[in-house]
């Protein structure tokens, strides 16, 4: 199926690990958890029952760094049966903190990818996470002027995306969306008829993860960096 | 000093305390938090312990419970010395667990006023809280079909205000801002040359206190109800 991207007026981008890496940094705040927890079970039980924790929270403290931290907390509560070293307690805030404070590490071809689409779109940063986490990412890494906004969404999902269009005024065949996760950044545009292209990333969170069916696969491309974006939409490099 | 309210499309509502109660929940958290602590400092210290904690977290963790509950663990390791029992903990986790999902409690006239106000207007709620947390006060009230969206800033400063209206695309004077915290929701809009009107809240959080001086006080005015925004704007209930 020829995907027509000749309407898209505005350009939103997931931000964590379409911009910038961050899943590697839960992925090694876990691997902390399970040492500080080790004296009390299994790495194998460890994760599961962190996730397990991170799922049932979900709905009450939605995505992002501080949400992890509590349920980091709760589950060195329970996994220990409440016999947890303050010390322990201290460690896991700290991680956090660590995590809020992390440098901003760019994923590749992505200032060159915003240099040349934002002199012919309006481009946006549409975020499940915390405003001011991207923000402060946004600043640091000096990309912040390239966005015209920061749009914050409790979830990515089809409704949550109409909503967005509604508030951004404009037709789903005008918006395109980029991002490294098939389930909030890809499938919900592609069931809104809006455009989506994929950049995958090399982890993804378990909860993001979904099976593509060969259907959906027509409605949008993967690439493989972020710098085929520009093919796609026949831009050349600025020079 | 007249005031002109004739070219105001967009009406931006604070929430917490403007629309429904929320600093309430916050100081009761502080006397749960306080018991808790009773054993190892006097209710004073506790209480300057913690707010100096959310204040040395507030540019990491912002604003909202979650933040609010890390720095309750934080100062519970801080002010027992690194004794604090695991079920103190639990029972802090739990104190924001109970305030994400209090009910809501709508202050004095405001499904009046919304009612009234969005055939005229455009209206929007602006917070620096946490988006799930407001979405969820907003569906479980009703209120939602009375915005056209929710604005998450990460601070309400001029800055924050200035990014907004850009992004809104309209002019100082067509922005009308609603709240209780003059700090947030007026003295920032007045420097702006935007509109604002404030209805004080029976509490304030310390650190959103500031002294009015006379001459603010005569670009905005303040009133008792929220009802009273009616008259100032010259529109009658909607019956």
């Amino acid at each position: 199926m020829e995907i027509d991207y000749k309407n898209v007026k505005v350009i939103g981008f997931d931000a964590d690990d379409t911009l910038w890496v961050n899943e590697t940094y839960f992925r090694d705040a876990e691997m902390e958890f399970s040492k500080l927890m080790a004296p009390y079970e299994t790495a194998n039980t460890i994760d599961q029952e962190l996730f397990k924790k991170e799922i049932e929270n979900l709905s009450l403290y939605g995505y992002g760094i501080k949400g992890f931290v509590l349920s980091m907390v709760e589950s060195a509560l329970e996994l220990s049966n409440n016999s947890i070293g303050n010390n322990v307690i201290e460690a896991i805030l700290n991680i956090g903190k660590d995590m809020l404070n992390k440098p901003v590490d760019l994923l590749e071809g992505v200032q060159e990818v915003l240099d040349t689409l934002s002199q012919d779109y309006r481009l946006i940063v549409v975020t499940k996470g915390d405003l001011l986490d991207q923000e402060r990412k946004l600043e640091k890494s000096g990309l912040l002027h390239y966005f015209h906004h920061i749009e914050v969404v409790s979830d990515k999902q089809e409704a949550n995306y109409s909503k967005l269009l509604n508030h951004l005024d404009i037709k789903p065949s005008e918006f395109l969306m980029i991002g490294n996760s098939l389930k909030s950044d890809i499938l919900p545009l592609i069931n809104i008829k809006a455009r989506a292209i994929h950049v995958p990333f090399h982890t993804t969170w378990i909860h993001e993860q979904v099976i593509a069916n060969e259907n959906d696969n027509k409605k949008y491309k993967t690439v493989t960096s972020l710098l085929d974006v520009l093919t796609i939409l026949g831009k050349n490099p600025k020079d």
